[in-house]
């Protein structure tokens, strides 16, 4: 019953072939390959509109390079306190900016209300003295597993337009948002005003594929600068590519996604007495105490505390029907 | 006959097959997997000396972090005028370190002679106004595909210890250089005073594995953050380290490079005319003109220009021996 | 009656006349006059031990360089939320130390708690993923006119020791803080546990001289480099130098931060009634609310809001005795 | 016979007494001032166009603010071998711009010809494996005293422009060029075009006094932030501006570095026999050998060793007449 996190989940068996598929033939490096370049046009057929795709080898790196395109190296990324960016990246928007400084934002379920975005921004334009909010960054789904619907984004979208802030969106877990919304994928980002995306696959079935997704295509030169100085240009384009193609072909990624959404529910109503964020997609939040987190884990259970006496379970694509099973038992137990 | 370059190639099938190997049950992220666990001991044995390895997902972050990590930002990094830090990493090492400065060293074949050493320490050590000497990088094999033997490699290490400045190696092509000097790895890098080493597997068969070892056992926390921070540090260890204990595995880098070596000396035999860096690895320069280069490419060669009426052949692990049969025909004809 | 700010105030005859004093023969470049050379020495019988000093040209920049000397680039500095280096510096500790991260502790006054360090500190040690905790900074006195205690500024530096944190004091208003305590430097410094120390003079009537004052010999070399590198290595060391020297001469610092401490302190008086934070120093802060602040102005008062219906005033070494009284009556009359 | 270098004279009587003239009522701080207001008009008569004026505290860091606001952290510098960016200033420039690299020309007499920027241009446009020229940066003097005419300039500039490169000029000793040329300042700066012009005064007769002219309105902003990020807006802007305004008022500035140039020419004639660069400002290097230059300190003076047996002779404004007679004597008897 291992819940840690989706990151310690293997690979989609649709992935491994897809890798091993074009294990084949020499292949042009740094992404001139065939398949690097069919990259562009998938991701353009799904968000419905000209994009530019950049893959990397983690998220934090998609996070950094996107943040860093849109933010000088005097500027404030605006972002909920428990933003990814803030707590698990050791400083690399920060990095790869030149020092911008994150500005943090309250908001329950790790999410920024359009009110609190807007005090912030108002709060520190201090002009020459203090650093310059640039840009926005939210999390879909958050880091309590909470999901923006297409209209709360596009709130904090215009917001930030209006006070000439780029909006980035973290996606870490989009397929999960998307899956959990059942909107098209350009309703929840560059129709509501996201300029950059994080698109995660690897949390979601991949091995490691990760890429920013540029819908302000002026920003397109840049981000390929920064990635190849970054170290994150792979000479074998292909493998990335490969992975990507798999993940969306057929749907792929929505069916992973929206399977562990749907056990994670499954838990939410099992532990409902204890449930501390509303389950939205595939985290479970519960605060049972420390007391019943410990017979949790007696049980066997493995996931990671939270707060004090709060737990986060995290269901993984492939997570087996009989662990979904048993810690409902035990929830349900408490 | 596509002689562009090794990173053009697929990737073995021992690697696949290990990288399909380890997915299967959940596994610790970030590095606490058993594979990942498992490559500290796995390249202590190979260098015969406790070291620390960090797989990272490219040879420019495996360079750029290793020199940060003993260059600070007011630092030299001394190198070859042709060096890939230098050359083709887009500043990589600059943007790793802070803003160190790249000083440039002349010599034959891309190799950096004992003497240039000292001279360029010495006319940088300009103390406070100018920038100060604090690491030498040599690549290995170089990027003319000269080899350093272990008593060049230790030349340099001293001159380099005794002026307080670590010493980098470069090894995106590694495993064609011990497999031409027949030493051991220990006696070529740390056995000479080399402190830290980019270890790649790439260009020699794996898809995406690059390391960097460390033999300085004090830098590894600094480079475990400098990872980290620079978005290398993946969450899906296993994958990575996978493709490494596989490589290492009974001697299959040493195999895979000494195949492409031994052809790539039957393609200087026969282009012996032209010739115009010795062969000492899996790379081939020739010089006969544009011309005959333009003749070259008429019968289907493919490779880049080097320098005016000069190519650089490239052979791959899996260069199909008819390439190599062809090849040989087209330089001997010229 | 101008109490914007001590920024704004001419500076101290004594100040303009050791500048002049020096303008004569040629004097070695870039800290190599006899002047520059003696600061050492003036400052270390100032603070009863060896310490190196190295002028700049701004608070910002000594705050900076000084920080960036004790934090990695995946550091975190922990200052309380309303620091001058957090609010009114553009992100120059960001820039100076490669992209640190400020982690920003509540506190009266502006003050940090030895509780409210230790909860920071062990909140933010979260291994490699967050930023590592590496050095405290204090401002003495704080953005809100509070003073340090001795026993205070050794209470914070002792947790700090303990956790591997280095102690940074931002002394802007150094000379009002020690004239207000009455001991000795050396008590309020490093007998406390303060590593670095950023000395200014031109708040308290020097044209432009500020310093780093380094307690931890280690870290000179350093600084040394990181102020070269940062434009404020001065050519023409000895007009710093000399104002420094005027500075310390005789005691006039302490002179002069009296007078504006014991200013200030009648005007906390005839405006006690309103005062927001205990009066310290040569700050005032008074909250009588909107109106009557308006009704201050209107009566030829300029001052700085720093709330809403909060203002600060702050008395200058050469605030006039007219200015003093007339304000007295004002504030006395709401 | 002090010939070391104009950075070891005193500052001018005028400068002095302008300092002390602003030394007397409350002003607003962060170059709010009056005088600090009249810069940018005092400025935009002197160059007969609008410009925007930025006082710093060196010229290092006027060099290495103005590069940074027209150079991405990828991009490429280009320079002259002995550029006072690349050989004084501790990595300056890469600090401030975030790691861009200096790409160093040849040329006679410290300047670059527009046939060399071309070549360099070229040979450094490869894509996105390398960083990316963005700015020439030439020295006016140059680092051996020779002075760009204005169609010398002109033709740089406008390969630069062709190229997409903006135009820097490091102008440490502006004066002694433009007393040189006798041309208006407009003539061989943005009428050339240049873009961005470090202006100093320090050397010539200020106490510290450099500036960045802005001729590209567009940057202003970000030299602006810039600035302040870099510790170097200081809070008492009046002395900075004062000096400047002294330095222009009627002419000075010229007054000062013509009557260094033209001893510096008399020193040229005497030792005319051992001229290696032509004497053309106020800087005269000869190459007599090193026992020449033995027998010259031997006799009491003092200067710098350029080269193996070569020496430069700074004249400062302010040398005495009998400092240059004795020295004529001393040449002329070599």
């Amino acid at each position: 019953m291992n819940f840690r996190s989706d990151n310690t989940a293997a690979a989609a068996a649709e992935i491994v072939a897809a890798l091993t598929a074009v294990n084949d033939k020499p292949a042009p490096a740094y992404g001139e390959d065939v398949w690097s370049r069919k990259l562009n046009e998938a991701f353009s057929a799904l968000f419905e509109r000209e994009v530019r795709v950049f893959t990397v080898a983690s998220g934090t790196a998609a996070n950094a390079i996107a943040l860093a395109s849109v933010t000088p190296p005097w500027g404030a990324v605006l972002c909920h306190r428990e933003a990814h960016i803030e707590c698990d990246e050791c400083g690399a928007p920060e990095f790869f900016s030149g020092g911008a400084k994150l500005v943090l934002i309250e908001g329950e379920a790790a999410k920024i209300t359009p009110a609190a975005l807007q005090e912030a921004i108002v709060r520190n334009a201090r002009g020459i003295h203090s650093v310059a909010p640039s840009v926005v960054s939210i999390s879909q789904t958050t880091e309590r597993g909470a999901v923006y619907k297409p209209e709360e984004v596009a709130a904090i979208g215009e917001i930030a337009k209006r006070a000439g802030l780029a909006t980035h969106m973290d996606g870490a877990r989009f397929g999960n948002a998307v899956a959990a919304l059942g909107c098209a994928p350009a309703d929840v980002t560059w129709r509501a005003g996201v300029d950059l995306l994080s698109f995660g696959a690897t949390k979601n079935g991949a091995i490691a594929a990760e890429a920013i997704v540029c819908f302000d295509l002026d920003r397109a030169e840049e981000i390929a600068r920064r990635r190849k100085r970054g170290g994150h240009l792979l000479c074998k384009g292909r493998y990335p590519a490969a992975q990507f193609l798999a993940y969306l072909e057929g749907g792929l990624w929505l069916k992973l996604a929206a399977r562990a959404n749907a056990l994670a529910t499954k838990l939410g109503a099992a532990g409902a007495a204890h449930v501390s964020t509303p389950v939205e997609s595939n985290q479970v939040f519960i605060k049972p105490g420390a007391e019943k987190l410990a017979k949790l884990r007696a049980a066997g259970a493995e996931f990671y505390d939270w707060s004090p006496g709060e737990a986060r379970l995290v269901v993984s694509w492939n997570q087996s029907e009989a662990d979904i099973e048993a810690m409902c038992r035990l929830l349900a137990s408490l």
